[in-house]
C-alpha cells in the first residue's frame, strides 16, 4: 500500500477559538487613534493562498471552514462555529505560506498581493454571507445564546494584524485547501 | 519533473510572536485560586506530537525553532527568538494533530498521550536548556533590550489551555518536523 502524495495547499488555514479578540484595522495616525474591530465568543480565521488559488474553491472553503466541528461548547461536546453559535474574525496572515530555506522564511510560494486580496476580500464577504444566512434561519437545537448577536469582523489585508486574544483554551487547528 | 511527497510529518508546530502572553496552569479549585505563567515578548510555540515521534529528533527540532528567524523586530527586520532575545511560552495542542473527516476532526495520527507527554516534557528542557545557553553567551550583536530576562514557560500537559495573547502582530507561522 502506497500512502497518496497530498497536492500543494491553495490556502492553509489556522483556526483559534476565543471568548474576546481584538483587531488592530487601521494604526494610529498624526491627528487618529488606532481603529479596532472585536468579537465575542467565536473562531478566529488565520488565512493565507497560494499561488493557484481561484476565487471558485472560496464557497467550498468558507462552508467548510465554518460548518467544521472545531469549537467547544461550554457545556461539553463540539461543534461548528455557526452553531455555536459564534462570531468569526477574519486575520490576513501571509506568513502562513512560509517555507524554512536554512535559518530564513521564505514565501516563494504565496499568491501576488493583488490576487490575495481579492480573494481576501470574498473569502470574508462569503464568511459574512453564511453566517448571515445561518444566523436568519431557524433556531439550532441546543444553540448556546440564542439571540446573540453574532458577526463577521475582519483584519486589513497588508496592514500589522495587532491582535489581542482572550481565549478559554485556543484549541488550534490547521486545516489546508 | 515531479514533486517529491513531503513525508507524513512527525511533529506540528504553530509559532505566533507576543508582546505579553498568560497561560493558565492550574485550573482554580475550591479552595485555591486558578494558577497562570505569563511571558513578555518573545514567541508562543503551540505544538503536537504524531505517532512515530522519538526523543532522537527534539534536540534538532528545538534548535531549529529558536534559531529560525521567526520574528519580526520593532526596529525592521526578521530575527530568531534567541537572537531577539526574547522569551517562549511552550503550548501542548493534540487539537494541531486534527484531519477532517466530514464534518468531525480526527485526532487518529496523534501519539499516545504516555508517550506524548514524555516528548512534550523533554521539548520542554530542551527549550529552557537552550535559551539559557544563548542567554549566557556573548551579547548577540544589534541585540535589543540587552540584559531583558529571558525565560521559557509552558503549559501543563492535558490541561485546558486558557490563554490570554496580546501581540504586535502574531506573524503566525507552520513548521512541521
Amino acid at each position: 500500500m502506497t500512502e497518496k502524495a497530498a497536492p500543494a495547499p491553495l490556502a492553509r488555514t489556522v483556526l483559534q477559538q476565543c471568548v474576546h479578540a481584538r483587531l488592530q484595522v487601521a494604526p494610529a495616525g498624526q491627528d487618529s487613534e488606532a481603529e479596532w474591530v472585536q468579537i465575542n465568543r467565536g473562531m478566529v480565521i488565520y488565512v493565507c493562498f497560494f499561488k493557484g488559488a481561484t476565487e471558485d474553491m472560496l464557497p467550498k472553503m468558507v462552508s467548510t471552514l465554518l460548518n467544521q466541528r472545531l469549537c467547544e461548547r461550554a457545556s461539553g461536546g463540539v461543534v461548528s462555529v455557526l452553531d455555536l453559535p459564534g462570531s468569526v474574525l477574519v486575520v490576513p496572515q501571509a506568513t502562513l505560506g512560509g517555507r524554512a530555506k536554512g535559518r530564513a522564511m521564505q514565501y516563494h510560494g504565496n499568491i501576488s498581493k493583488d490576487d490575495g486580496l481579492r480573494l481576501y476580500q470574498r473569502f470574508v464577504s462569503l464568511c459574512r454571507a453564511q453566517l448571515q444566512a445561518a444566523a436568519a434561519g431557524e433556531p439550532r437545537s441546543g444553540a448556546e445564546g440564542a439571540g446573540a448577536e453574532v458577526e463577521v469582523q475582519s483584519g486589513t489585508y497588508g496592514n500589522r494584524q495587532v491582535l489581542k486574544l482572550d481565549t478559554n483554551g485556543p484549541y488550534t487547528h490547521l486545516m489546508e485547501f
